[in-house]
């Protein structure tokens, strides 16, 4: 709730804004949440609950669902201080019909056969997102993914690459290559034509975004295409410094595919994976804030007709990433992701991009959610700090009428990634 | 003084909460200060005197002591815009009856003259601790420290660890531990023998925690036992790769014997000693910002069982604690730490504390202290901050109410503590 | 707008001290604009508008000056959000008697007319300075300039370094410096003769100052002379260490003759130069985070008669300047540089050095302008946020009376430039 009179009626028009949300994990054959486990299993209550206490023991597929919402709300209350909660919060209020001001090990039993009875009536995907105000949603598609069996006008597509940069040594993932392909990749100039048929099936699906999440260390770079073979041939011993090489030459020719078939690069940047090796699912990744996006300024001059929507994790990188953003005119501001999607750090770098990005190259947010019902609660974190910053930094300065404060939020939220993805 | 009813209200009720203070530079045997110079020797003044342009001859042995506190106040106009300042002036009025809004040279002899008759009472250490509202003060006691002759109820042995890790070089480190554990130190495994014992006398004498400060390129990591005791030979001109490696692997083994004495271990992360060659004692260390809880990644993997209170110096490296806590169990937030203790810091890191780790995995603040005066001043900032980030964040938005947030504030400020340390 | 009683009385009342502005790129031959393209076409606009999708070719010299207005005005309505349009809507309105709430394309011509009528009044720079209440206003000067023809109480000349630590290698420089000194360069002894004649011209002339911006892997250090000789030798393909190392023995000798001729060095430090290769002139230039003060810390030691003020590009680093400020006496915190100069990172990073720096160490705030004119509007933008910090941190606090916040303004934009560059 926002504490301030302004604030509140900005936010409340804002509100009205139908969102189109540019990044999301959504499944699109089961967008929504079937159980409270659905909502509890999310990443960010596993972890939070693991990191509070849970064993991970809770976890496995021999418990029973509403054992594990058990297991995760025992824990709740360890963390009840944080954003993650209030999220878990609104959901309940919005959409299960709960009344209280705290959720507690006794409500689970009631919450959990609440939420079970809603979540099969058949209009709840159409009611979350109507409640959300969500009109389109975007996926991210394994490379392989058919891309049919869903609504593509709702549920846009985006080709995720990691799997393509980073594991090209695993068989399964060449496997799957193939078998979407019908390439066997082995050289270059094969693995260009796989990566064409991949972005034919992609477009030709609706897709309008290609998507790749970046390890700190990572520093994009043209391989020559000779190097580039030598580097996929099979071989299970292969150096650091060879991999690192491949997935930057891997990466440059996705870049390279973006420009040819007119895509929009979602770069998620910082993330190390496994760090906590025996952490929950989802909950093992980590960053190391010693990273710079000097590291892509070999990309952003090489791509100029490239739109780079950049994500960091770190609100230090923020600053670097208002700064490029500023000056390379295919660097748009996307998001606040994962680690710095907690209000002290959207508050700050939000602020930073407004006074400084042109309002046209930011992409405020985006849910980065599994299911629909998240929606709601994390765009209106954003929406609450959004309406407060506008109410403080333009409305109150006189710097924007009320009007045209709506006005940024609508592109923020709406009109920039209608344009940026051309939806 | 805050100017916000709802922070000051809910200050005044912090202020009730017993403190216990997980981390000071008390001598038990000589708790308080003694005279006004036991106040501003301490190095934020003569530090910030000295940057501010004192001559270090001001804290020559063979300047009197009032001469030494006239020196430095000389100066304190030129940093009266300071926290440090503010702790002082709230020394002078909660304990020196200073009456006044500023404290100038003027003040210097009456101000002198009224420490060395109230500190000079038999019951200055009681009434300091009961006026501050300090239950119990952990110590950072030398490894060879004998811990006897003091409270240890109210004085919490701590074992420092860092001449161990960073000065086993020197003869005289190696001889103390030679008397304090009757083990010539050699090998790995002679070296095992002397830690074990040093734990169990420490343990034995009440203390509850282990505890380092580590410089900004630090990487914890397991050394193999022969390897280990090449390195532990002594050698005068061992090369700065090799004496990383050994601070590597002692510190591995006091982590070890952690996990086998059930000690939690404080980690301060990321200062440089000896920058400023020429500044006054304890006036010369400074840090380097590129530094990452990455480097400790192994190190929270390897030992899950025990308990790591981690500091860091810069508020860049907060937002990396907040996500390592959020992660890993077994790390803890604690306090803010030197060059992150002023409010500008403290308030932004403390926030993102909130919204981000599990409250039961926090360490609100600890003084750092030398002298019991200067508890009031910091936990008061501290309360401060707090008082108005519950107000904003938590009661207004109506996400607690008040009781619920003075119940968080117990936690961050006391019960935390007790639970983590076991006291 | 300020909007907050106090804050805003505090602001009035900042505004009656008469500024010296300690750092511009002033042409004191020609100080103000003539024509509103002089105005339009600083860097801050022609990049932010290039961002947003202006074509570099409106600013070909071939371009008519109106034109390029209308083609930067174009794309402002897309970045009507930032702190650089406020700044330029604030001189329409303070120099150029706009009346309105928003600057548009439809206001271009009578834009463009009105200022070049007001331009052309003779009494158009005393105007300008005496609305913006500024003083004296610091130049850059490249290492040739004759410094004469113009009033050099109003404009202090300052030692511009960039080309002479990193490039000698050009003939055309060589030339240059050959020229103003008498002196060919070609060994460590040649090149001390020149910079010598430099220092003893600059002080000669007025000069308050030696300056020079540095990249963020930059590390000063002494170079022995036989060295410096060595790689003084005109050869095209010296490896960059080399060239890395003559920068850091030229920059040495530059701080022996800044202690010598007992001048400040103005270190602005972390810019890469080229960085957006095919970005707008001067808009091409960006940051690495990771950089340290660490790597002055020899520097700081070497020269402690030396008063070096220090700026810094990002707000990470700004915490690295608080405390290196406060522990080396010789080390000034300087201005709210470039990517740092917006409101969001102004406001945390001002609040940092009131906090923890002694107020006398400070020097609040230079306009880096091209043009007078940029002077109000980007001394009122820290003007504001120090009234606001003032007004929360120190009067409503009870710290300071709005009289003694007001005398801490005084120190930061004033008294601090005149005594620590002795004007």
């Amino acid at each position: 709730m926002l504490n301030d009179l302004l604030a509140q009626n900005l936010y409340s028009e804002i509100c009205h804004i139908p969102l189109i949300d540019p990044h999301s994990h959504i499944d699109p054959h089961r967008p929504t949440a079937r159980t409270l486990d659905d909502i509890v299993g999310y990443h960010y209550y596993t972890e939070l609950a693991h990191s509070a206490g849970m064993d991970k023991a809770s976890l496995l597929p021999d418990v029973g669902p509403r054992d594990r919402v058990r297991a995760v709300l025992y824990q709740m209350t360890q963390f009840d201080n944080t954003a993650q909660y209030m999220w878990f919060l609104e959901i309940a209020r919005a959409f299960l019909n709960f009344q209280g001001d705290r959720l507690t090990l006794a409500d689970c039993n009631w919450l959990y056969d609440t939420a079970q009875k809603l979540m099969a009536r058949p209009d709840w995907e159409d009611w979350v997102l109507q409640r959300s105000n969500i009109e389109k949603v975007f996926l991210t598609n394994d490379f392989d993914d058919p891309l049919e069996g869903f609504n593509r006008e709702r549920y846009v597509p985006c080709l995720r690459t990691d799997d393509l940069v980073f594991h090209l040594d695993r068989p399964d993932v060449r496997a799957r290559l193939a078998k979407a392909t019908g390439v066997e990749v082995g050289s270059a100039e094969t693995l260009q034509n796989a990566l064409r048929r991949l972005f034919e099936h992609f477009v030709s699906h609706g897709a309008k975004a290609c998507a790749v999440s970046l390890p700190p260390d990572f520093v994009p770079q043209p391989v020559p295409p000779e190097q580039l073979s030598a580097l996929l041939a099979p071989r299970s011993d292969r150096p650091a410094a060879e991999l690192a090489q491949r997935a930057a030459g891997v990466f440059w020719l996705l870049a390279e595919y973006c420009r040819t078939f007119d895509l929009p690069f979602d770069l998620m940047i910082g993330v190390n994976r496994r760090v906590y090796r025996d952490g929950v699912p989802q909950g093992q990744d980590l960053f190391d804030q010693r990273t710079s996006l000097i590291q892509y300024a070999e990309l952003f001059n090489a791509f100029p007709e490239v739109t780079f929507c950049v994500s960091v994790l770190s609100s230090g990188q923020n600053q670097e990433l208002v700064s490029y953003s500023w000056i390379f005119p295919n660097v748009m501001t996307s998001g606040h992701w994962w680690y710095s999607n907690i209000p002290a750090y959207i508050a700050q770098d939000c602020r930073a991009r407004l006074q400084a990005v042109p309002k046209t190259k930011q992409i405020g947010y985006y849910s980065d959610m599994y299911k629909l019902e998240f929606g709601l609660p994390k765009f209106n974190m954003y929406r609450r700090i959004l309406a407060q910053i506008l109410a403080d930094d333009f409305v109150r300065t006189r710097v924007y009428t009320e009007t045209q404060a709506l006005g940024l939020a609508r592109l923020l939220l709406r009109d920039n990634v209608r344009r940026i993805f051309n939806v």
